[in-house]
């Protein structure tokens, strides 16, 4: 049975920071929501995966090896994979991220996955 | 170099109902924002893609087997590949679609297609 997504409800949902839900899957892509606040990831590199970051709330810096992107709420950016690039992440933001299975990890995005019963 | 995009500013920025503009591609996805007012397409499937709707402006009424499902500004859906669907527009609504290549065509979402530069 299909059922619509409302990003704001889903993402507000989480009562923890830096916690990956996955809300759906889109051609083998996974989609999450996540809150974060105050938290800079190191430079990283995705080599088999694009990634997209989506602002449901807030405001973030992307920060590549060209200069800083400021995104704010609607915005998006698509990181081509191999892409070296960073999060920077001061007031509470609200993303969704799309990404191949395997991308988010421990090391290059900063914590935790709930665990899900969408596969 | 990488581009932030704002997806109401984006799809604005085309003159024409119906007119779908491609603005990114994500792990072989094309990411595409349209208007649309007033047209109800045929029930179709895609037997070789997954959909996903999202409303950047506006509501629409997605019909299914199951029933028709209301969604807002800031609703998405995502439609497994198989699953018989129409989606009904009255009111002039923004969308941004993700979906495969080859899955949007005149017969099954309505209308044309601009060139764009993204490959």
């Amino acid at each position: 049975m299909l059922k619509k997504i409302n990003l704001l409800d889903e993402v507000n949902k989480i009562n923890e920071l830096y916690v990956y839900k996955k809300i759906a899957i889109l051609n083998n892509n996974i989609l999450s929501v996540v809150q974060v606040e105050n938290r800079t990831l190191d430079f990283h590199v995705h080599e088999n995966s694009d990634e997209l970051f989506f602002v449901i709330e807030g405001e973030f810096k992307f920060d590549t090896d060209d200069g800083v992107i400021l995104l704010k709420e609607g915005e998006m950016i698509v990181v081509p994979k191999g892409t070296r690039h960073r999060p920077i992440v001061t007031t509470l933001t609200k993303f969704l991220m799309i990404e191949l299975p395997g991308t988010l990890n421990k090391q290059n995005s900063g914590d935790k996955y709930e665990d899900s019963d969408i596969n």
